[in-house]
């Protein structure tokens, strides 16, 4: 199954951060692709590349301007759409269903205002949890329990750094330069 | 069990979008109380104390200088410090132990340069996984573990809003005025 989340309008100034993170729990917790829409932010790529680049894995990151495209082709391949929102379907009470689903899975993470067209594009509206938080909590509780808990033992190939995990203090392996 | 969260150099500026994530995602997720040091900020108590009347429950902000004497209370407590860090020991190898303590938790999630001597005053150094992401995830997922997902369907007293979960759309219940 591949797992390509979209990230709805990015604004450089207001989002990096919060983008930065998306795009990084989307990588860690074994999602294949970002996607972004909103302001082309050439920055955020590059701290995304580079973290790709040290740490391993075939993670990428992409723009483009339509979101309406991007899951109007989801679609058209099979695989369905899950939008993370606090309104939706408590996780808990869905998850088999997405799971059984066994399809490709395009999770969609808003910002601020999400335009209500994108309710009804989804296959599932889910929340994680229906109180407020955070769209990074969001897309990392679902990966965790999509793939229950074995993410987090993932391997990243090509890695140039590997994470000793220390009782105390920081121990980093150097695997190639 | 009390759960508090200990955010580490607060600074208004560049956090206030993450700090407010982490704060939201503490009371979403079953914490109690946020400790926050670094500068202080009171937009963000306040608007977290928003939300803590609209949505309920008794989550509390608490500003204070020094984080060293945080830690110091709490172990003085006899409560166990777990510092949230991706050099530490894997969530899925510790989680166990840190259940079994049966004890109060303080959670400290750093920003971005956390002193060396954090590692050595924390009783537990956990990584959600030892790749680079996001202290607002591993916060999410760390109490998501530590609760085995019961706190997704946590009640929150005397809220004001509460969401009714929709397959499309929202539905929201306002309580009271």
């Amino acid at each position: 199954m591949r797992i390509t989340v979209l990230r709805l309008s990015h604004r450089p100034e207001r989002d990096k951060r919060i983008t930065t993170h998306v795009c990084l729990v989307a990588r860690a917790f074994g999602a294949d692709k970002v996607i972004y829409t909103g302001i082309r932010d050439r920055k955020l790529e590059e701290s995304i590349k580079k973290i790709v680049k040290r740490w391993g894995g075939k993670f990428s990151i992409k723009y483009t301007r339509s979101w309406r495209e991007v899951i109007q082709r989801w679609k058209n391949s099979e695989g369905v759409v899950v939008h993370l929102t606090m309104y939706g379907i408590n996780l808990p009470d869905i998850m088999d269903r997405i799971r059984n689903a066994k399809k490709d899975i395009l999770i969609v993470v808003g910002s601020e205002k999400v335009p209500s067209e994108m309710y009804q594009l989804a296959d599932f509206n889910v929340a994680v949890g229906n109180q407020p938080h955070s769209e990074v909590a969001a897309l990392a509780v679902f990966l965790d329990w999509y793939f229950e808990g074995k993410e987090l033992r993932k391997g990243f190939g090509n890695a140039r750094l590997k994470i000793v995990p220390q009782k105390r203090g920081k121990k980093v392996t150097i695997l190639s330069k």
